[in-house]
């Protein structure tokens, strides 16, 4: 068949190597979801449809952080801490925030060096992306895709500015944010609008002489979480501290997600997160859609150049621009 | 006539009053363009078209930085310089964190207290909305505003979590990112899509015992900055110091604004910017609309509520119920 490349499978070939737990099928799937050749999307699309049955059976945490606080350490420590007690651990991440220059200003770290030699662990780094919507597109599918593949739990990473946490918080069961004493507190500890997405916070870098400033944040950060309206009323976040140093405290974090995962499960609300992120999802399909759409007809229209003429030099609102446009486009 | 409710006025009366100054009147056209209903947004349509041809000659500055960074006292210091000089001065802040809780975390803080005396300054809290979009559409408006009543400079102040930034960034002409020195420059630093969309870097707070660790993180962003390709290349991002509470470094921070400005007229470029932004704009309220011209079909469509319903629980692919969806929507 003509749209099978080179390096493409058959959508049956893909299914198959994923329900099989097949880790090199698994990183073809996800570089397939990622192109965006047009016949690529329709097999990719072919894939999901097979794997949709066998996915939704992991645990989703999501895990961010400012720069600093240790958010690869502290992954590499949980992942193993998962994989030793028989877990499968997918771990992903979602950096769009490199676009112009690509790559990172402190150079390429190796990062979770252990745990990228479990072979009950999978790191797969950010999908790359036109847009902000269009990698967290790419990272909702590539949980699916790891999940198919008997990842039973799936690690989200959030990398760069602000906007992530936002995409992030809509595709997981369970957000946890890191936080780091001693740093000026008031600069982290104010981001309130991600403070409010948290399931759970915990202080970074709990050892040596750290500890007591750590201990110190921990009940500034309790207090001001009872300021705080919390995101579902069935659960307070809880305030951690941990090291990934002496691997103190991991399984405290775990717990604390295993009792927030049982106690949502059971109440029916983990459920009903779910759907609504997956409307969420389809209306951003929608949305990254029409965008695709409008750059098209950018290229093709007269009219649709006329208006943008106008509406460039300051001529035409555009909201009046808009409203023209989008007559043409809509029934 | 129908749409004017009891505390709206004419088009032509908001017109008249906006181009003669009245900030009684700009309060009020203020008011009008936040509000939802359809009446409202009919009626600002006609205001803004009307005064449209007399926008467009402030110099519009965006001011970000992390909570705690002294954002208010630095607005507050360089407002009150700006108006001593002559200007006219308008303040609006772009806050969408606070959706869930409304109000600051803090407490709300008596904040620009001398400015907000001032007859030649003008400071307009964030505009509410729905979604981050929203109220990044409302502060564009209200920008337009601004300087048809006559503001020479404009500062728009992000509050609030990390997609501000980018919203900000697409609507005014300088983009200033204040830093504090000594706070863990790494957790600020790094932050790297922010300091890549900056027209100046200012380290705030370098005075007493502060200077020291000021000056060095001064060399070190200047370092840093070497790495980063920069938003044009006719400009490269200074690197300053302040102390709004030693009113110093204030000058050469306006003065490097002035630079920016004079260059960028004189290449052109200001108005290629401005003129991507107004696209952008356009493109943005497409968006918006189709939004809620989704929202509308969501309730009201019984094949959209079947393709929900399914998307919902895992039983239908998002992207397929999407494609669907569009098929429908679009001609």
């Amino acid at each position: 068949m003509q749209y099978l490349g080179e390096n493409r499978l058959s959508a049956g070939k893909y299914i198959e190597g994923l329900l099989a737990s097949d880790t090199v099928i698994l990183s073809k799937a996800l570089s397939l979801i990622e192109s965006q050749l047009n016949t690529d999307q329709d097999l990719s699309l072919k894939v999901l449809e097979g794997i949709l049955p066998s996915t939704g059976q992991s645990m989703r945490v999501g895990i961010t952080g400012v720069p600093g606080v240790g958010k690869s350490t502290f992954i590499e420590s949980i992942g193993l801490y998962l994989v030793d007690k028989g877990h499968k651990v997918a771990v992903l991440t979602v950096d769009p925030s490199s676009q112009r220059t690509k790559g990172s200003i402190l150079g390429d770290k190796t990062r979770m060096e252990q745990l990228s030699k479990s072979s009950n662990a999978f790191i797969r780094p950010s999908a790359a992306g036109k847009s902000v919507g269009g990698v967290a597109h790419h990272t909702r599918e590539s949980i699916l895709l790891c999940e198919a593949a008997g990842y039973d739990v799936v690690l989200v990473e959030t990398i760069g500015v602000g906007q992530t946490e936002t995409l992030v918080r809509d595709m997981v069961d369970f957000f946890l944010l890191l936080m780091i004493a001693g740093a000026g507190d008031e600069l982290q500890g104010i981001k309130k609008g991600i403070i409010e997405m948290a399931d759970a916070l915990a202080i970074t870098k709990a050892d040596g002489e750290n500890l007591k400033q750590a201990k110190q944040a921990q009940a500034v950060y309790k207090n001001a979480l009872h300021l705080l309206t919390p995101a579902n009323s069935l659960w307070v976040p809880p305030v951690l501290t941990c090291s990934a140093k002496n691997n103190e405290g991991i399984d405290e974090i775990w717990t604390s997600i295993q009792s927030y995962s049982d106690l949502m499960n059971n109440s029916g609300y983990l459920e009903m997160l779910r759907r609504e992120q997956r409307l969420k999802w389809m209306q951003e399909c929608i949305r990254l859609s029409i965008d695709s759409h409008l750059e098209q007809k950018q290229d093709n229209s007269n009219k649709f150049n006329h208006l943008s003429k106008a509406v460039k030099e300051g001529k035409l609102l555009p909201q009046k621009a808009a409203a023209v446009i989008l007559e043409e486009l809509l029934k």
